[in-house]
């Protein structure tokens, strides 16, 4: 088997397809960290937040600001991918629900010289704010820490 | 198992991961039209005309404008989500390798009701024009059609 | 007289000059259904909220979420155009008082070929919230229905 | 009747319907400086060299900086309208054929208090390179001179 | 010495190195105009506004919507260049402190032929609404007038 | 005095003014990696190579991709702040010719704490391509390395 990504792992973690818990307990025992957490609003600055609480709670960035910021890009820039352009959500009318995934290890598995990094995904809905008027969208950010 | 959405039949088969061919024919046997292809290139209009000639090709949309424009609509989403804000590779002196799959059919499996989309995702890599100086990354667009 | 676009019909009647009840007549005997409405705001949701539910009020697009789709983002995309660039106002201290035209129909007149579209059009002022420092804007959307 | 705004004055002017030669002529009398061309391209540079280019040889625009760069500024926001966002045509393969519009003079109609300014109107098509795959697409910058 | 342009004259006044208050009124006997304020926020329009309110109070700008007009445009060129891209703070969890210098005058020192501009310049500390957690950033906008 | 932030030292290298040999060589015995050089086009691809050959043949970054990665998104800020808003350059019929600075070293001047970062500033003159027909402007972009 090809060599997965960091990329790939949390993309496969993000869909919640198949058997994710043996997934994730793969790659676990491979050092990476893992964590899969919920978001929903209108409000960008809420997903951001609850993104950002989670990583530093479960202890997946060290409380220093070098590693803030490695995690910050990676976000926004999982936002741009998700909302296609403009980060912006209720001030266009839309809303998002969505599975957030952060993993935290080296760019390629099995490869220490590929460095650490550290890779967002955003999967889940995005429309306007009313059940069923809505599509899937997916967002992935990837920097080095 | 939940009924997946046309975006999540669409990244399931980019990532290439597990048994894709069964996964293909299993949605192929339920209307869904489906294509996957490679497209790599500094010049982004390059990788469009690829994924515009395949959709052709296959009759994945029909010879009008209504469709090619939910198609290119799609890519342009899915482009500007891998490209994580501004659609530019070469003018910005990067490259992007990657796959790209094309889904026609509902917006929600088993749900006719959902109507008919097109939903488009790219994943691969991005990255100096300088191998292994790359990281991945996706977008995808969803249309009506 | 060259065949009109649903785009400059929309146009015509957005400008309000001359006899636009006659016009709107006339198309409207050619089976395109039209609205005008009027917004202002600092808040582009709130813009975007009036002409949503003023489509969906006139019965111009029905309720499903394919038609929704087309004109959320024949909004977005002529609401883009009248900010030009970044769909912001009152975040970057500005306000918009804008006539917003819908129009649903063939993409030209008397070519049933051409297929059903809408068109979304704003004109009117923009600028600080302050009366007589603005100047005029507008934007255009068209999407096929 | 209302007073125009100059906005107006060039979008009536753009939309090449009625009358057009005995409206201009009005507003020359009233002073404006008015000029009608067109472009065609993929190239947005070409676009924007074709309006920089009327615009000296018309001499709607006095060889200096200052009066430059407000033209140039009024033709890339009329230019981002147009593509509704990213200023983008043959990366992003698409092309756009379409008449532009340049108008000088006060921000109001019979009102010098106003100022002066300079207004650039894009009316065309935009899509496909392909005939008959494109829509209609409109944009506008002004600024004052 | 070489002659200096608006924009490094309002640069130099910006980063408050040196003997700042020399240079300043150096620059006033020149006929520069010129304010150095502090704003911080992260609301992008209560920026805007200080630095708006600064320059009236100030008399930098004349009660007109022509020389309004170019402000505008100089604080959100520069705040674009702040912000590298989207202009948004709070909205994606960002907060800014920054101090702006704002500057009217001839486009290059004792050339009275290159015309009068003006250039707003922010610089200052973006990030997290965390102490610590940010780093600088630099945007200039520079306009006629 | 103060201390002075990693941008700061950049920018004040950037602008040219006063004894530049000396900053530069204070800096320089504090452990900062600097290194200023020149590049002019209309194409900004050949901005970005000036500026990653520069620093790899300077060993400011080192030859992997994490410090590549760094490299590259410090310039793409930097050159988003120059272009406030779109990175085009020749697209839109505008030209640079500017300077750049890459800094390496602590964020904060004497505060090993805050670790390191590289900061890239691009200060010169955007516009058309005719001389004297150009402003100032300036960008910047922090990333941690
Ligand atoms: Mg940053
Ligand atoms: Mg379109
Ligand atoms: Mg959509
Ligand atoms: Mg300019
Ligand atoms: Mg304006
Ligand atoms: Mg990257």
């Amino acid at each position: 088997m090809e060599k997965r990504g960091i990329g790939k792992i949390a993309l496969l973690l993000s869909l919640g397809d198949g058997d994710i818990e043996s997934l994730q307990k793969y790659y676990e025992n491979k050092n990476y960290i893992i964590y899969r957490g919920q978001a929903g609003s209108m409000d960008s600055k809420k997903i951001i937040a609850a993104i950002e609480t989670a990583a530093s709670r479960e202890d997946i960035i060290r409380e220093n600001y070098h590693e803030e910021h490695a995690l910050y890009h990676a976000i926004i820039e999982a936002l741009s991918g998700y909302c296609r352009g403009q980060v912006l959500l209720g001030e266009v009318l839309r809303s998002a629900g969505l599975t957030f995934t952060i993993v935290r290890g080296t760019l390629v598995e099995d490869e220490p010289s590929s460095g650490n990094w550290i890779a967002v995904v955003l999967y889940g809905q995005i429309g306007s704010p009313r059940r069923g008027f809505e599509h899937e969208a997916i967002g992935m950010g990837i920097q080095p820490i």
